[in-house]
């Protein structure tokens, strides 16, 4: 069955005309798995007929109000909709302040579903989840606030070959980060800048297409999708441009499409 | 020079593939005024090419999930963009505690602009805003937590003739409404529900679009326009039908049109 990864979102801190806030599902064997809810979120499920009801996790990269602010509006909606399995929040210390004003300003004492915070903290590369599809791992992003990238690894099928996907947004740039990812079919990277702005991407510890694209390629992964561009560029054909300089295999995440991970064929 | 609403939002409870949450803009001679600010408004904003920079104040009707969920996002934004202006929020009490998780959640020890709580409280008709092309005034809803509608009156130029316009949502039907928007230009009510569901509005304290129509008839206004539509209904035309039995002169809000206030003949 496809692995597959479909864009919700792809701008970073400020939105255009085309791109919402940061937010992506993981579709594997039936499940999904929600990466990053900015705000806008619950509206692009809406509009691509993808079920809240369908997604049983989200995994939060980092605090920021781009990768969040579209949590609460999605947890009143499925209090709504008399949702009843747990929803499970896989986050940095600090989340629990968002659970708590949600329920607070709404003035509900419970909700029609239990809500659980999994904080998600660590040094180097450790599990945050066993699933029955998958098995996810997160680890530290440089990024200035504690920021955390997943690597989702498939559960194999009989003897099939398990492929693997890792998220790694917002950062900048370190050596380990290669180390961490490597050989995954498909690394989703941040890709806030493009070289003119290389001052910007690290007074704000975020990543160039083409720092993204260094990483891909010292990682050996199959395919690099770029996202989290910044409003600032009127065209994102560039972060292409200059990401395939580097590592030809190179996407852009598009909002609303959905993109089938291909096998890593170097491994 | 014309008085237009802007729909950014037309859905209730729970948005559809069209409809996101409830918000509108209110244009008067230059100035802009949000009202509510459901989640997705700095996104329509964005589509719709309005700045948030021309936004001085925003008009909180009550304190639901889908009329104010778009706020801290809005906030964080306007910070990004390095605003300098402080933004007024005319919102029932309850608002503060938003404001509190903005800066908390955030870790913002300041924001770039201030950011000012005028509570609205109060029985009867009171003035909330007295500026130089509109004074607004504010009267109890019925819909079961504090809730407020707005009255916006133009400041005539020269010996113009000022055109008003009302902004009612969410609300039960009840007496005294009628005489508090009488003879409007403009009244935008919500209408949740059709005939069908009348149980159903009077269960959440919503209105039907014909106990919208029938409030716009006993107040005499020039236009009624109809929104806040639930996600129950395949095709909102039924609630043109239904009200316009009552009330000839309604219309539909929809999402990303400009809808230009006529003036009420009947006055």
């Amino acid at each position: 069955m496809p692995l597959n990864l479909t864009s919700l979102g792809c701008a970073s801190a400020l939105p255009t005309k085309e791109n919402f806030f940061t937010a992506h599902v993981l579709h594997v064997r039936g499940r999904s798995f929600l990466l990053d809810c900015g705000e806008g979120t619950q509206l692009r499920l809406k509009q691509l007929g993808i079920s809240s009801g369908s997604i049983d996790r989200v995994f939060i990269t980092h605090l920021h109000a781009d990768h969040v602010f579209g949590l609460p509006g999605l947890l009143s909606s499925m209090h709504l909709l008399e949702r009843k399995k747990p929803f499970y929040i896989h986050a940095p210390a600090g989340m629990e302040k968002m659970i708590s004003f949600y329920f607070d300003f709404l003035g509900r004492e419970d909700s029609s579903f239990p809500i659980v915070h999994e904080p998600v903290e660590g040094d180097g590369v450790f599990t945050v989840f066993e699933g029955d599809t998958v098995h996810v791992q997160a680890f530290p992003l440089y990024h200035g606030i504690p920021s955390y990238g997943y690597l989702f690894k498939e559960v194999p099928v009989r003897k099939s070959c398990p492929r693997s996907v890792a998220y790694c947004t917002d950062t900048a740039p370190f050596p380990e980060l290669a180390t961490w990812v490597k050989g995954v079919d498909l690394l989703f990277h941040e890709a806030t800048y493009l070289d003119e702005d290389l001052e910007a991407a690290e007074k704000y510890k975020h990543s160039t297409a083409r720092q993204a694209a260094q990483t891909a390629l010292e990682a050996g992964v199959g395919t690099l999708l770029l996202g989290h561009f910044s409003s600032r560029y009127k065209d994102n054909s560039a972060f292409l441009e200059q990401a395939r300089e580097v590592f030809p295999n190179t996407e852009l995440s598009t909002e609303g499409c959905v993109f089938t991970v291909p096998r890593n064929e170097n491994v």
